[in-house]
């Protein structure tokens, strides 16, 4: 029954019928959570023969012909640079493998420029007092963080199919020298799982900014993680700024977090010389080498791009399945009632979904009650600030698939129970 | 023969039988390295079996109760803040365990209070322009560096053999609130090896800085890193800090770089919770989780702290025949000319030795010449630039022993050449 068409009274018993429903589910005692994007123990399962690879019998002289259990080879061990430079569609020599997190990658890429211009005659954008920064929206919490932590003044802009509001940015950054770049999830953008339209990137590619030193954040996080037999086909922003003569204006980030462990993978940045040749500066104060054993470790595990995209067939096979629980009881559950919208990511972690204008926070607080961590209403957009309250991310990898069909029954009665609340004034 | 109380014959003669012997030695064409506190390969070694001790049959729910194999536990796992704390004779409540380098810590925390207060009500450092930093000399280049990189003013404190001057340090912070830090390397600092006697660490504790937001980075990087069986003993700053009533003064770090595997160990941080709460505030927008595994691996290999020093006495006996080596040489071929100065540490990794004023950066030249790289005169002052050209760090851990006795040898035949071409003007 669609909420909206529905008398009062037809909305009274369906509440009635849900509150009861929700008891019911409350009265288990539950404890699921579907807050982060965490992979399950069935994907950590899958990489474990990797740390069989390195061990007190392994061969420790890698490509670059030193002895990686030592220090040295700043920007990452050869063979990491080139899988990097494979993953990424990018040259070897344009990528640096760092630690074991793309995210601390970003802080640290946001924080040199915070006290270091990126480009010869700017200045830090510490001395920039009205800095800014656009962040597209729904979008990823933990890249919004860095920007608040720094003291952005942050900019939603509306996400679409087809990527952000690109008319909106366009006219943004031609006017406004204080905006100093976007946050971009370029391919299942997190949340929403869609993939940037050629046109898209190829207007990313051709951005005017007034800002001399504004930089794009290209976090490719998701570029090899699709879950569908029909993956979307990302355009390479590089390839695109090489045309427009814009080559500095990206810097891509991505990670094996989500390939093998999340917290100890290989992170990797790519970036344009004359960016690189900043960030390397700031590394080589910083630190004197990464953890070259955990790349080669990666390296010799996957063996080349083909064994790596084997074994993200692997991830696949474990995701398909979360992925169709969630949308189906989606389709299922909420459809009929014509009060939420949700997106349908051929790959990625999450499953977006809009309920009922003003009813996110009650949602999740409805489903806490019940027993089911979801991500916080709001996580979405700066400051944790929905104007709508509305979006939700859904993170279905984490629960065994048992967890998630309850999780996501549970979720639907709370969907359905704060659209009829609302609706009802109650 | 004392070259002081030569003649000008006399020493024409010794420079001329000098200069035939670094001929013969340059003719030999050699390529060794005596420039970093790098491990050797038989230090290397010894921590082989760790690698064996992660794999694909493990357990991976550590004491958190969580498995480790995926995000989460910001501040490290419980089982290796634990060990962490017996090293730095600390709670473990105090300690953040964090990547792979302590540098990256120690460059994480300057950060830091760059941009944010460590103290509620200060400035962030970036916003005080005269900013300046007490560089304790000679002393480790990459501290320096990363006080050089954020634009500090350094100011360069004497070292003997009790530590810096207490004297200076004390009149200086109390009269200057532009001073914000001081770098120490308490226990077998770098390079001179000596630990600072219980008084400094007590006049430290007691320092009475007019900035309310000065910090001294303890760098406890040689904390467990005995050569002899005679070792040092560090006072506890934690527990004079107490006394004072100073707790929130020092911030101290260190790593498994020189225990287990340099840039794949395991590094640390400690501090106040004051201090702690401002860090990992930061931290929290930073990243999400560091590698746990490796933190498992460290603390499964060790066992327990008795295991950990069992390790650290392999490494003695390693390194105790490299010190002599480099002692013994500067004993029979230095000493009797009465032109040079060094160390007799009881552990750390190096060998401090001041050559004849006016010197160091000749004597390094040649020693360049004759296919010997030492670390670059200078590089143990801020910026490089020792006043007197007189100290060189001999770094001798890194080099076979059969290698490192040829390399002071020629060490040893640069100095007197350059001792010689100074006094007869040359």
């Amino acid at each position: 029954m669609e909420y909206l068409k529905c008398s009062a009274q037809e909305l009274e018993r369906e509440y009635d019928a849900l509150m009861c429903r929700f008891k019911e589910e409350k009265s288990k005692g539950l404890s699921l959570n579907m807050a982060r994007g965490k992979p399950g123990k069935e994907q950590l399962d899958l990489s474990l023969e990797m740390l069989d690879v390195i061990n007190s019998k392994s061969e420790f002289v890698g490509e670059d012909g030193l002895d990686i259990r030592n220090y040295g080879i700043l920007h990452g061990i050869d063979e990491s640079r080139k899988m990097f430079g494979e993953i990424l569609e990018v040259p070897a020599n344009s990528v640096m493998v760092g630690g074991c997190s793309s995210l601390n990658m970003m802080f640290d890429a946001i924080s040199c420029m915070m006290t270091k211009p990126i480009v010869e005659g700017c200045k830090p954008w510490y001395e920039v007092p009205d800095r800014k920064f656009l962040c597209p929206v729904p979008g990823y919490d933990r890249h919004f963080g860095i920007t608040e932590y720094y003291g952005f003044e942050m900019i939603p802009i509306p996400m679409d199919e087809n990527g952000p509001d690109m008319d909106m940015i366009e006219q943004l950054v031609a006017e406004d020298e204080s905006i100093k770049g976007i946050w971009c999830v370029p391919k299942y953008s997190n949340p929403t799982g869609i993939t940037y339209s050629d046109d898209t990137v190829r207007r990313f590619a051709a951005l005017k900014p007034k800002a001399k030193d504004f930089r794009i954040i290209w976090d490719n996080a998701y570029c090899i993680h699709d879950i569908t037999d029909t993956p979307d086909k990302l355009l390479n922003i590089v390839d695109e700024c090489k045309k427009t003569g814009n080559i500095d204006l990206p810097i891509q980030f991505c990670s094996t977090s989500k390939i093998t462990f999340p917290g100890a993978g290989v992170a990797a940045m790519s970036a344009s010389s004359n960016n690189m040749r900043v960030f390397a500066n700031r590394y080589s104060y910083q630190i004197i080498s990464y953890d070259k054993l955990n790349m080669l470790r990666h390296v010799r595990y996957f063996g080349n791009y083909k064994g790596l995209m084997e074994h993200m067939k692997k991830h696949k096979a474990v995701l398909r399945p979360k992925f169709d629980i969630v949308l189906n009881t989606l389709e299922q559950e909420l459809k009929p009632t014509a009060t939420a919208k949700w997106t349908n990511p051929n790959g990625g972690y999450f499953v977006s979904v809009d309920v009922l204008e003003g009813t996110a926070s009650r949602v999740v607080a409805l489903c806490r009650e019940a027993g089911v961590v979801l991500t916080g209403a709001g996580a979405t957009y700066p400051l944790g600030k929905d104007p709508h309250d509305s979006n939700i991310r859904i993170a279905p990898t984490f629960p065994p698939n048992h967890e998630l069909e309850l999780a996501m029954d549970i979720f639907c009665t709370c969907a359905k129970l704060a659209a009829c609340e609302k609706l009802l004034n109650k």
